[in-house]
């Protein structure tokens, strides 16, 4: 069973060496291991659900407090400490588009508000119900988890939204299709949450983002049913696909999606290559994207989070061996780790990896071949599982990410891994801070930091500490030009930094979209918009800083 | 000088050599050509400016008469006859976004409508002015075409939205980048048009649509100015970027566009290729995109234009030659023409070609090298003069394009050319009718149809005969699933097919985007959706022929 208030099934651990947690305590203290409440004890104090029966809907106290929460650092502590500000009235399982049709219409009549739960994986507060005067109903989408149909001529799979992504890859790799989708949280989110938050996978630089692998489908909305076609591509107005995407549940409930899917690659590596420090890196990224060779994934991790993996790593005999290597091909102090993925017919991959060899010979980079993308393949989706593992033994873990052009790649990561680390200064607290560029365009790429800060003496102290982490690097963020998100979304928690990035005339733009399909705001109002009494800085946003100040202007 | 009532500067001419216009009588019977009227008689027949005096704004007659019309089929006929419905009442040089922003409020304040200009190359009836009481000032945007920034770290580029094709190229390559966008309108058409209609170039397969390329701007409205920001990748709400591109004029007035460019390809070549039929040509550019093929072109032409183009040829003994040697390798009747394109870095493009020639001998394709590809390099954007040729000869020519998945391109195709061959049966009139595919994608590819017939003995009779010429391969396309246009947008002339595609919902949405941008509708509301009192026929839009008809279905 699905833990209630972590990541993953229960019993599934990925302990942590000895030695790594020594490293831990060295550069930060020792931990402080806070202690949580039973799922028990966390429903009891559940109140009383304000909906009426509905024979779709469970208010079942467990339940309810099982659907509360996402996996925000906030929704961690919330479920660790059992203090849930306010948790669904009640949870629907529809199991059609006329069900869900029929929740909409419901809600009208019954005034409550919707909020449409895929995996629950959000880690920006997407799916937490808010308080106030109506109802919330959370609408779970796992029973519409259906491959409904197959063109495999045109290359296109249409889905029940609800689909998670296993259930996505084993319905389509059956027939010898993939969709070539995999996020960090694979094994929990849906289809239709990666839609409707702009997912993107680890090997989009392949596949493509999400917004590339929605090829459209239906959106049930208080104005009713819409389909939205899979043309090729269309010269017909705007694009009301792209305004689903993103939309994070304020337009509508996904019940279908079509997408765009590929053959099954018939090879598929992933290589480890060490360049002698970041700028080298960097630049071969850049000339990899730009000269468009045609890999599958590009990850770089800049030189804390190369030395925080070596250290951490269970196979230390293994790392001893590559330390030498490395040493001896002079990637010493400030190396950086860049792991390089292939897949597709096995000549474009052999083609693609020879051009990446020759960009690595320039910029002096070490190949150490697959053993290392091996590994990676191997604990793809493990760091959701980590988490687990450093908060029993007293440490906060939580990751920011955005995206930003390689002109202002090294000065955003730098400004944000220093915001990080000296924003617990009051509290004489370090804080241990790695980033890597998770995904690269030949515009720019997103940068990915992990910060790992000691838990407080207690929960209130531990929430106010993570805050002013988030609230510091996120200000820094925006400050620099950066997109308040890569792939997470706006959510509750980006939604106040917004503004620095889009004017408020685009969010107003944004709002009368929303209004048009909820005109009642019963649909995750709390979304993606700030609340309309903020403050909006909209001088900060009618510079283009990131043109102006830097860039090779001509006259 | 750029001509008035025809594409091209005067005295730029492509004459049809003899064989090839006794081809065409043969085919659909001797032309019959019309008398045309002179610019000074027809600017002579122009009512008076209903616009109050202002300092950017002419109200030259004849100036108005250039601005009065695009190059739809309908617009030619009404510039060659001299037979205006209507004309702007003024046409504005704005040369700064303050202009354009003084513009639009003085619109408001004397209460006229506004129709931005690029080239004026609108296939569909984008920038004609519509009869009705308030006065229409077009607001030509041919100041406003410099290259205005440059980041060559992160490939982008902001340019004057009215900057023309070969002037973004020229400004672009002095620099060592290109745009890589070359639509059959490049010479006269602009970037803010391209993003207003969702163009697509030559070799968008390499470089992309211009929904790839266009990365942010200035869109400047009755609400402000917006600015979007380029971020190479975001994932922070609907991507209004994309409700602007297709906008056609509607939401505002595009003053800026920042672009994603490229560095000028190393290497550039196109080959032309011969497989022994249809089917084999379609399954060949298949395979190319779902094997994703770093190609930058593919242009497939079907039995019909492979053998107009080998007739219409003015190199006949270099095209003896090539019958001889397609008839020895088996691609005789029915053969289909492939013209292939690679561009960028000299180790991808062999790399590329290698692997097309595979699948061309896999599908009994014959290669016959450069020549036919650089032939029509040289060629590339001389169709539109081919049609004043044709016209002086006395033949109506004119193109249809849309887009449909893999599955029904077949279908598709045949249906469009029997409907245009069929249309004017009951006038006894033949129609001479080929179709290429000019863009393909993994699940799909675009239907490019030409179809020429001739001019009627007025221009009454003439237009007539295209309406039912237009009508009835319109109506063949949305019956058959195919958009309504897959690069020269919606204008006044598609909209009518339009609810076919999207449905009522969708064009209300739309709608009400249109509104909050300018809610007293002076920006083109001729444009994009069909008037309020059309009849929507919801119910084919419903049912999403192409999946449930053909697809495989799991159940």
């Amino acid at each position: 069973m699905q833990r209630w208030n972590s990541w993953g099934e229960a019993g599934q651990d990925y302990p942590l060496p000895e030695h790594a947690l020594c490293y831990l305590a060295d550069l930060i203290g020792p931990g402080y291991p806070l202690e949580e409440v039973l799922l028990e004890t966390a429903s009891t104090q559940v109140t009383k659900s304000r909906l009426a029966d509905h024979p779709l809907i469970s208010k079942d106290p467990e339940l309810r407090v099982r659907y509360a929460r996402g996996h925000s650092f906030a929704d961690w502590l919330a479920k660790k400490s059992g203090q849930f500000e306010t948790v669904p009235d009640g949870v629907a399982f529809p199991e059609s588009r006329d069900d869900i049709l029929q929740l909409l219409e419901w809600a009208e009549q019954n005034d409550c508000n919707l909020i449409p739960y895929g995996g629950g994986t959000s880690v920006v507060g997407h799916i937490n119900p808010q308080m106030g005067s109506r109802p919330t109903l959370t609408v779970c989408m796992s029973r519409l988890s259906r491959l409904l149909a197959l063109d495999k001529e045109s290359l296109l799979a249409t889905f029940g939204a609800g689909t998670m992504g296993p259930q996505v890859e084993s319905q389509l790799q059956v027939h010898g299709f993939t969709l070539g989708h995999f996020p960090q949280s694979f094994e929990y989110s849906t289809l239709g949450g990666w839609v409707a938050t702009r997912s993107s996978g680890q090997q989009s630089l392949g596949y493509g983002r999400i917004e590339k692998l929605f090829a459209g489908g239906r959106l049930e909305t208080f104005q009713g049913s819409y389909y939205l076609r899979p043309f090729p591509a269309e010269s017909a107005g705007p694009d009301l696909k792209e305004c689903v995407l993103g939309s994070e549940g304020r337009l509508g409930i996904l019940s279908e999606v079509i997408v765009n899917i590929s053959r099954l690659p018939r090879f598929e590596a992933f290589y480890g290559l060490f360049f002698p420090d970041w700028q080298a890196g960097i630049a071969a990224c850049q000339q990899a994207l730009q000269q468009r060779i045609p890999l599958s994934m590009l990850r770089l991790s800049a030189p804390e989070e190369t030395e925080t993996f070596l250290r951490l790593s269970d196979q230390q005999n293994a790392i001893r061996w590559l330390e030498k290597l490395l040493t001896f091909r002079g990637a010493k102090q400030g190396r950086c780790q860049l792991l390089v993925g292939v897949s597709g017919e096995k000549a474009q991959c052999h083609y693609a990896w020879k051009q990446l060899r020759r960009i690595n010979r320039f910029y002096g980079g070490v190949n150490t071949g697959q053993l290392i993308g091996q590994q990676w393949q191997r604990h793809r989706y493990r760091n959701p599982y980590l988490r687990e593992t450093l908060w029993q033994a007293g440490y906060g873990v939580d990751t920011v990410e955005t995206a930003t052009q390689w002109l202002h790649i090294d000065s955003l990561r730098q400004a944000m891994e220093q915001a990080l680390r000296e924003a617990l200064l009051d509290e004489t607290e370090r804080v241990h801070v790695f980033t890597h560029i998770s995904h690269c365009y030949a515009q720019g790429a997103s940068l990915y930091t992990t910060f790992v800060f000691r838990l407080g003496e207690t929960y209130d102290i531990t929430l106010v500490r993570w805050q002013k982490l988030k609230a510091a690097v996120m200000q820094t963020i925006v400050n620099h030009g950066g997109s308040v998100s890569h792939h997470h979304g706006v959510g509750v928690d980006h939604r106040d930094f917004l503004p620095f990035t889009k004017d408020e005339r685009q969010l107003q733009a944004i709002s009368a979209l929303c209004r048009h399909f909820d005109p009642n705001e019963r649909l995750c109002s709390h979304n993606l918009l700030p609340p309309n009494n903020h403050s909006l800085p909209t001088t900060l946003c009618d510079e283009p800083r990131q043109f102006k100040e830097t860039a090779d202007v001509i006259v």
